[in-house]
């Protein structure tokens, strides 16, 4: 039985109390938050203890800790669960700076310790399915991926000032799917962008539309756009075109059921609420994080795809300022 | 060149002589109307020579006739073609009486002319397309056939009196495309049926909503059913399940546009208007006539076809009348 | 907090625990099984007390029971827990005798305690769907109800013996649903069948494909169609016809992914488990049951739907054996 | 009635002779091509005369004159008919040199005579649509374009070398697409690609894979992607973000026919021939034609907009050779 510790109890951590709550060889034994409302309700809701996170990590009952706390605590949180030898399982970004990562990379290489960067779309059982059919060579070589991903509607302009900007808060997720997706390291980022949605947002000196394009040194191709703005749910498609056909993943809408009238045949909305459109992908991310624990695998993403997505990240915000394409 | 003679310039006679337009082999020669302007009209077009019917089945220039009269008139024009040894196409139903078609195959069988019933549905490139692969055995044997048949609007009431009511009027097309899809005769049939849509219809003595089952020797089951309205389009949908699988041919929509909004995924209606909806099948199925006549080889659907859904229709009519399944 | 009583530990009675897991105000305080390895692996899971039947029923910690258990058991269970005033949820069949069921009904009306019917497809999201909007008179009067249903292959024959016939075991649920979307009572049945999938089943007195015909006083029309194979997975689908459109409620694929090749577009099967398919009616029908009896309000599908259900399958295999239609 | 006459009588002349023989208000009355034996071929179908391509520009007996010779010729076929004062309807490009396409916009503006460049994809139904409804302000403001536009199978490096490249002999249908469907000028373009079709493509200078980036002033992104091949069809999909939603043209299949076995569910493979795919384009764009000479109206796509896509698609072919944008 894995024993876990959950660092944040917001909205994430108990998306992850709860997976763990359906995993046979897992338990949650502790919790801790900086505020103690939340802890005490997550304590109850799963019989764990709370602690304070230094207690929680060096609490003999704690096997491996999930960080669900904000960005900038991970650094240190990362550091401290190294040397106390625990597994990490980590949101994405795991920091919002380059270096910080590479100085969290080298800590847990020397620790030695299991570590998982939390892209959780890489775990949706269609987005997965597209993966793993290509690794099995159904569409043959990968040339053309299209990622299209537009949320319902944008976040307030105060977040978007600490976000890091689109293309580190949102676009990230997509980046780190092409990479999964090309199966080859992006060589060259070119990046565009618009204020369409909100001018708030362009007076805070981010976009809220944006495209950006990755080639790869054997010339595979990939097109992201990204919209903070979406009426009809959260879109989050994908298209892999290979040399041999195409794979694509549609989107989850709220139900199965068309109605026919003579404005022709219509169906429901995507899944609006990203907690729902992603929940099966937060359950088969944290089952895999105990699993491969277990069977002593390395877990992928790793660390270092979250530091890969990062750097592409980075790219893309330079590209965008720059209005060329930033060579990698 | 097949030199084909029309007769009946209205618009199913319009229909046809724009599909031979299209044939290498085949050329309308002549045509006749009861009335002068379409006649002239029509053969204006199609540099025609307007003739009477009795002319223009007894013309040299002429070696098959189309016959697109009303449906009273198909029994004298196939009994005048036969013994000028004529071949023949003719529009459905061959007549409404079960013995006097059997009468018009005794004529053609002596006559031994090539006999084509027009049941166009057969031509349609989805249901074709399902019956070839059916045949092949791509979903093993049949099981149960599924026809769904629905009008976008009702006619007038004044057809509804002369139609021989919808079994035999709308219905017939469905019978018919049981037998083709069945690939085995039907040996009971059971009718359901109200007047829904327009209570007039019902006054008449007809229904507008309706439903057969029917059953074959070995069990295989066939459900039709049938509405003059549909506020989606003319809706045209079968599917057949087998042993090994599911075949199913959906509406044709008016284009492949799809629209997204708060208020879901929406596509067109399907086409509306039956002479669009058929286009490719009208086409088609003059083709066949024209290629099997050159060919040398024997026409299906034959009048053998018109007479077997003929007394398909008749016994619906009689089940709905008794309240119970007619044996066949 | 509202304090249930499971009554058989089965695979259903463990898909009941686990949706009242996720309920706030419910939980399971006791569990009883004719054996005693699930009812303690299922005590061990929920933290509750281990039983027998009279005991739970009895006992001061149990507000509610719910009914797992074989069919034959329910009446006495129901009997008991009426005379105990508990809340009862009982799985369908409720029994399978019509007298035995009108037996029920008078003790729990006597009682009056809350009694619900699980009929779970009814609280299936995208059936819901389409009857809620049915009721709020978005496609007008319904007209035309068609209902296929098919398993993915037929269960053994030893289970068909002691079934009581698809139509009481696997056709129930659909007309449970007819009577659902119809809004109406039908007034007569006619049924068909054979067994084409295997000839076992036919041995046993039982057909495996079938197909039924409902129609109501104001004419309302269903068609039923039940395999015991689809190779695609588990078949459930519905559509129904009204005078101002038509609502579908399509099957739930096993992922979202399209592939395309020289072949077509190709999308996964259908999902193959009834358990997986009806994940999300089983957790919604246990949450109505809890909210309707915290509310003090009657359930639906009650126990006189239970009965009604019943009476149309004992029509059908009547209507069955005897070749004619059965009026109600 | 239009007299039409035909300036080149291979595989696009006999497309548009047959789209004028549909037309109410249209003939054929002259054709000219460089070889006897097309000219003679399509003389006879369209009871035309045949003459050299200066005798038709200069014949009383000819209205307006449809280009569809090879490319280089159209330089002067379109001063002569301009001289000759008559209407033209110009196949793509106009020219290669879009200098020489300048000097073609002087003298038709001059001559004042109407001018269509055809740019078919305008009016196949389904783009067109989609236009008609970004007009009507269905989906807002429109934020991001995104066009995937795939040939089954490569042309022969023989061709690729005299075609201009990709982005002059392909993707210019895309780069006109864009400026339809944007409503405002790109400002800048940014090309990549590669040659991962065929090797020989690469060789002989050209990419057969390539992603075009373009922006507007006002922020607007769209985003294109060529393949020079597609193993399930002629791929041709483009979709229209906006502020209000999304609209979405999906491929035209071989039929509507689903199978479904334990694969999955399988639908027929997109139109593979574009004359087939558009073939209702090019039916309306010459119906569009002919219409806006009979009322008198000017020509949508213009000679400029031949001229706006040739000078996208000069830029989109520096881009990728300098591996940076361009500004327009």
């Amino acid at each position: 039985m894995l024993k876990i510790g959950l660092l944040g109890c917001g909205r994430i951590g108990q998306v992850h109390a709860r997976s763990i709550g359906q995993i046979e060889g897992a338990v949650v034994t502790a919790v801790s938050d900086a505020f103690t409302a939340p802890a005490e309700a997550l304590a109850a809701r799963t019989k764990a203890t709370v602690m304070t996170s230094e207690e929680l990590i060096a609490s003999a009952d704690v096997d491996a800790v999930v960080i669900g706390t904000p960005t900038d605590t991970h650094y240190d949180l990362i550091h401290l669960a190294a040397a106390a030898d625990k597994a990490i399982f980590c949101e994405k970004p795991v920091d919002m700076s380059a270096d910080r990562i590479r100085d969290c990379i080298a800590v847990v290489e020397k620790a030695d310790v299991p570590f998982m960067t939390a892209f959780n779309r890489r775990f949706d059982p269609n987005f997965a399915n597209v993966q793993a059919r290509i690794e099995q060579g159904e569409i043959g070589e990968v040339e053309i991926v299209t990622i299209q991903s537009r949320d319902p509607s944008p976040p307030p302009v105060s977040y978007i000032k600490s976000s890091g900007g689109l293309f580190r808060d949102m676009m990230i997720h997509d980046l780190d799917m092409a990479r999964f997706l090309l199966g080859e390291e992006p060589v060259s980022v070119y990046a565009v962008g618009s204020a369409l949605v909100d001018p708030a947002i362009g007076e805070a000196g981010d976009v809220d539309t944006a495209a950006v394009t990755l080639t790869t040194a054997s010339g595979k191709i990939c097109q992201i756009s990204n919209s903070r703005r979406a009426t009809y749910g959260y879109d989050q498609r994908l298209e892999v075109h290979g040399s041999k056909g195409m794979l694509r993943a549609e989107n989850m809408l709220e139900n199965t059921v068309e109605v026919a009238t003579d404005n022709g045949f219509r169906k429901a909305p995507a899944q609006h609420f990203f907690l729902e459109r992603y929940e099966a992908a937060y359950r088969a991310e944290m089952a895999y994080f105990v699993d491969q624990i277990q069977a002593g695998k390395a877990h992928k993403p790793s660390i270092t795809d979250g530091l890969r997505a990062q750097l592409l990240a980075d790219a893309a915000t330079r590209s965008l300022e720059a209005g060329t394409p930033i060579r990698l």
